[in-house]
């Protein structure tokens, strides 16, 4: 039997389903380069079993048929931190076991995606899609973030865009992906950007403490590099989501009207038809 | 202090956290209006916690300057199945409390609309904007929904469809939310809507046991009417999420190929804007 067990972001966020397999375990795999805030994790796992092993990427992908063979007579418990299928590669694990005939059970786990969407008090259905933004190890740009971002603004949606990780379970820091993401946006909506620069952008740390900052686009050398962090980009703010921001994150008022006052103010469909044209007839 | 407690789909899905909360409270109010499934909560709170008071919507809106007061002496806990700032509207009486000056923390919980994504294996990024289904106690039809499925389709994104809870705590079911759905598409794309009959709605209710059901537009008179739901409409699904729904939820390789032929070759951006225009020239 292969059990997938998510953790949530800290030690305890374990569920009780979570410790009960996890205990249960002839062997545990934990892996935490999905998330590298999660170096909590081996040491909270092996409270609860001793025979744990720790697996790098490369391991855990070259390993997966192993898992699986293992999992025919033992019960083999992989524990990831979040949530095992959001937003992670797991799921093909999923598939190779039950594929083979094993079978395969997936625990839940509160989910870092979730968590931003969740504490940050804004509506959860004005998310539009969410975004990587790729860290230079990928030898791409973040056009494609750019896109999506430019997309959400013309539907009136907030963007969560993730900081990708390196193999190395580095994570793309926060003031290098927003420097990547205004130089795509610079070669797809050219000078369209200097409207932009005003433009407030959070950035939110959600493991042992969260951690919410505030800056704009054009105020990018100023941000900390707070160790794992997503970034959101709110669409215009509702009245009580900027009464959660302010009461719970102490973000100014008037910071979040000037963001408001902008976005009225730009025509982000048109942006967003301009850099598709850019893309399209770049990559024609 | 208040303090907001997230508690997951089932009870073995209470983290440490979410425990150690409930216990150490001095008042314990559970809700479970917001997600009909969850009538094993108050049983498991008292478990925990002696001091336990079920509040009803009303109740619980009208009571918010109560708990606020009472929580400048106590220490009040208000558990709240799923994530209590997903999808629900408790984010005002956080700010309320903040507002007058309580300290105010919230506690995670596996969230039901994130659990749905994850669980189905589709891809995390590939989810468009969220919409709620509304029932016929909002006097409103879900022209806005279907807007906003025709707008995800147009950008190749998957479709979360809520289903509307009323106030006496009844969740809309599955086929009238799909009775609904069609006659707003009706409404707003005419005879295009013919073309889409075929496309793949899947059923999804996360509670104890995790259900997924497969059935076409057209087909909606055979839509199980399974407790609490929600409904997903997949835009193209990729190789690996046609893998994972047909391993881990038996969804036939043809329906889904079907599907795919039929969104690809459904104009969802000219239905998309046909149906704007509709909305914005009978609004006029």
């Amino acid at each position: 039997m292969l059990i997938l067990v998510g953790s949530g972001l800290r030690e305890s966020q374990l569920t009780r389903e979570a410790e009960e397999a996890i205990k249960g375990a002839d062997i545990v795999i934990v892996e935490t380069y999905t998330m590298p805030s999660s170096k909590w994790l081996p040491t909270a796992v092996r409270k609860l079993n001793s025979n744990v092993r720790e697996a790098s990427r490369s391991e855990l992908e070259e390993l997966s048929s192993n898992i699986v063979e293992l999992a025919f007579k033992l019960k083999v418990v992989l524990v990831v931190p979040g949530d095992p299928l959001i937003a992670t590669t797991h799921s093909s694990l999923v598939v190779e076991g039950l594929k083979r005939g094993v079978e395969v059970k997936v625990v839940s786990g509160i989910s870092g995606p979730c968590s931003v969407e969740s504490l940050l008090g804004l509506h959860f259905y004005k998310f539009g899609r969410t975004v990587t933004v790729p860290g230079p190890w990928r030898g791409v740009g973040a056009e494609e973030a750019a896109l999506g971002l430019l997309g959400n603004l013309c539907h009136d949606l907030h963007t969560l865009l993730l900081l990708d990780v390196s193999p190395e379970g580095l994570s793309l820091s926060p003031s290098r992906a927003v420097k990547e993401l205004k130089e795509s946006l610079r070669r797809l909506i050219g000078t369209k950007l200097d409207e932009l620069m005003n433009m407030m952008v959070l950035l939110v740390s959600v493991g042992e403490n969260t951690i919410v900052k505030h800056f704009t686009l054009g105020n990018a050398d100023s941000i900390p590099d707070v160790d794992v962090g997503s970034l959101v980009v709110p669409s215009r703010l509702h009245v009580s989501e900027r009464e959660f921001l302010r009461y719970a994150y102490s973000v100014p008022e008037d910071i979040m009207m000037s963001h408001n006052k902008l976005l009225q103010g730009f025509d982000a469909c048109s942006a967003y038809s301009e850099a598709l044209r850019v893309m399209y007839s770049s990559s024609a």
